[in-house]
């Protein structure tokens, strides 16, 4: 199980990805079966290539992330929240989230759920 | 399945109860047959007698909440970011936690799960 301090790495680098619009950086961060399902309830994206499609799109909107509190971490999983902001024809929208990322034993990984819904989307 | 606000109250009844250190509050929340998982990879409080024994120890150490940050709600679920301080022998202990409650069709709290682990523990 990976420690926590390589659990938060993964989370900055996540972050990080989304600033220089780098979606292979995303992408290596997935166990190549894993599991993204954001937000809950909607279809679940399995396999690298349809996590490259699943992120291709927030990625060209040019979405960025700002982590909103401490990392935190238990039995193999990340928990974090942040906020996505998005630019849209000169305005803003954010939205408020909480993921999960639940790591596999290499460290990849291998289950993300996004927790937000139409609430949390807001009006800048 | 319960509205946005209908979650977001709950979670603020949760916090409130705390303040009053109310546990006949706290035990409201969930369904008779819910169950409590805190943090995650810990043995799961199952039922009515069982979370209301889970709750006493918090409850009597002083363990009071603060939201962190907006309540996410999708799908019956409301993930929700705080700190729970407690006072030990006139110092104080910070825990950085993510829960997630899951309800039922009648707004009662089915699955409660907890993500902090020992780095989310900070002395004050």
């Amino acid at each position: 199980m990976p420690a926590h301090d390589q659990m938060v790495a993964t989370v900055h680098a996540y972050v990080d990805a989304f600033d220089r619009e780098d979606i292979d950086a995303i992408v290596r961060l997935f166990a190549p079966n894993a599991t993204v399902e954001d937000p809950i309830g909607t279809p679940v994206h399995r396999g690298t290539k349809a996590i490259r499609a699943f992120y291709a799109m927030p990625i060209s909107m040019h979405a960025k992330l700002t982590l909103e509190g401490p990392v935190r971490t238990v039995d193999g999983i990340a928990a974090f929240p942040f906020s996505v902001t998005v630019p849209i024809e000169g305005a803003r929208r954010r939205i408020d989230v909480i993921d999960t990322f639940s790591f596999d034993e290499n460290g990849m990984v291998l289950e993300m759920h996004a927790y937000w819904g139409p609430e949390n989307v807001h009006q800048l």
